[in-house]
């Protein structure tokens, strides 16, 4: 059995340990996006995410459904980060007594909720299993996502030698975020791209099954979540960054610093090349591209056309060697 | 697949038909404890239970220790409802950033909490699997419970005929909540059944091979669970109140209408009796006492002494018959 403790931003990590330390022997594979539980020859991955009003959203940039979405989403991303196959999902919600919020044409929030839940976890051939209704301030959505995986994809894999590649592109989460907090709706493809992640859950299964060594979802940003996996992994991460694929007029130190894209940064063993990127493009219109590589080390080094340059923002919690 | 939804208190039933009619298919067992998955030739059993400052705890009431105990003992019954056998937990945790109404002597609140958690999960043989932690106004603690059954008890299967049982003694929730309120610190003994419940998983596996027909664990209080037995089987669950065991000094109004005591209501066989309940006390330490018999029928029919008597509040939501 191997547990699974998110990391969340601002210097919690120390926090996350002393928790743990506290739980015994449970603490073991602090880090990884889910648990573990060996089932027969199989395994048993199982995630939770809590996405709370104010912290993870805001009412006034989402509909409700869009708020539902984006909490699976966020659930289901941890599943496709360690290849394995959704079974279903169990949700809390939280709900304030007037459905607070609520916009034209929208009825019962908790219902509308439950309806971009139900969508997400369609999207990936995920049902809804259950879940729980309470009263609260604020709107809170928090998802346990249950998957199976015959071969799980943990952080820790990653070898010197190894390609660093990423799929999708990245910057677009970020980009829209700027624009609905100046008050601006973002053109209708990059708000769907915030609004409406899709995990990149048959992406997972297929770098698993080519033999991925490490991965992990982008959710920190790029570079923090190199470095989750440079540590986990014992070596370092080397990202040319001008080779990050990009949303359209997304800079460099923006892609690598955008958190919550739920793409996948995974290491793959050197024979993967860049034709056997292209295959898997065409199996699952997904891009991979490379963007580095692993060597002996620690911690994320980035370079501008072979130029150092420093980590991103919120970044500096995390030991970069 | 069979889905499980939580019935909030306070007319909230509608609310979640018409949530889960959004949600198609998965809405079909709506109203049971868990959620089961089949595996091979036994289940995964899961449900989710989330506790909110000021709505489930106050922390000027229990020490954040027994705060997460308490959050985890309420996920765990639902699983000992199911006759299920816990794997493990995994916990989302929302703390102020202040860590506000820390107690003299206790530590940071979210290592408190989630050592609170440990020893619950521990007590009953099951695993921290992982969680989440975020920044929130107020203390939140959501958990999500695995376990395994071979052969799951659920709501739907008491007949006419049948006895209707319980574990336990009930109204030591309500007793030990109505000092608190009125600030008083309940007697230690009272106390420690409100602040560290221990979930009847022993007892639920028990019941269950022996021959368990319905089960449901006492949360919204007898009657209103009572009623959701009866619901979900189709039949009238007759209760005769002086016998309902009780703490001493409990009215038998206080006891069928006191939530939170995560006892089990169980339909059993005609040919179980009050012999089989005093092996079963041998073997589990848990008392088993028969309040009731199943009818034809619909809706709960309290009795005192063969006179009956109005259901106690809280309970006008459901369909009483």
């Amino acid at each position: 059995m191997s547990a699974a403790l998110r990391l969340g931003r601002g210097g919690e990590f120390d926090r996350l340990r002393r928790i743990f330390a506290r739980l015994g022997r449970t603490g073991q594979s602090l880090g990884d996006d889910c648990a573990l539980i060996r089932v027969g020859r199989t395994w048993l991955a199982v995630s939770i995410d809590l996405s709370l009003e104010d912290v993870h959203f805001r009412t006034a940039w989402l509909s409700f459904a869009d708020i539902g979405w984006r909490s699976v989403a966020a659930a289901l991303s941890d599943l496709a980060a360690d290849g394995a196959e959704p079974i279903g999902v169990v949700v809390s919600l939280g709900v304030p007594g007037k459905g607070r919020g609520r916009g034209k044409g929208e009825g019962d929030p908790a219902a509308e909720i439950m309806a971009g839940v139900g969508a997400a976890a369609r999207r990936v051939g995920a049902h809804v299993l259950g879940g729980d209704l309470v009263r609260s301030d604020r709107y809170l959505v928090d998802v346990c996502v249950l998957g199976w995986t015959v071969r799980p994809v943990r952080r820790h894999g990653a070898r010197p030698g190894d390609g660093v590649w990423v799929t999708g592109a990245l910057g677009g989460a970020q980009l829209a975020l700027q624009a609905l907090a100046a008050g601006r709706r973002p053109p209708p493809g990059l708000f769907r791209r915030f609004a409406r992640p899709v995990p990149r859950i048959a992406a997972g299964r297929r770098l698993a099954a080519l033999g991925a060594r490490a991965m992990i979802d982008v959710s920190d940003g790029l570079a923090a979540d190199a470095a989750h996996l440079a540590a986990a992994s014992g070596i370092r991460v080397e990202i040319a960054v001008e080779q990050v694929p990009r949303f359209r007029s997304v800079p460099g130190h923006v892609a690598v610093a955008s958190g919550e894209e739920f793409e996948l940064l995974v290491a793959l063993p050197p024979r993967f090349t860049d034709r056997d990127a292209r295959s898997f493009r065409v199996a699952t219109r997904v891009p991979l591209t490379r963007i580095g590589r692993c060597v002996r080390g620690s911690g994320v080094r980035l370079t501008d056309h072979g130029r150092a340059i420093a980590a991103p923002k919120g970044f500096d919690h995390f030991p970069a060697g």
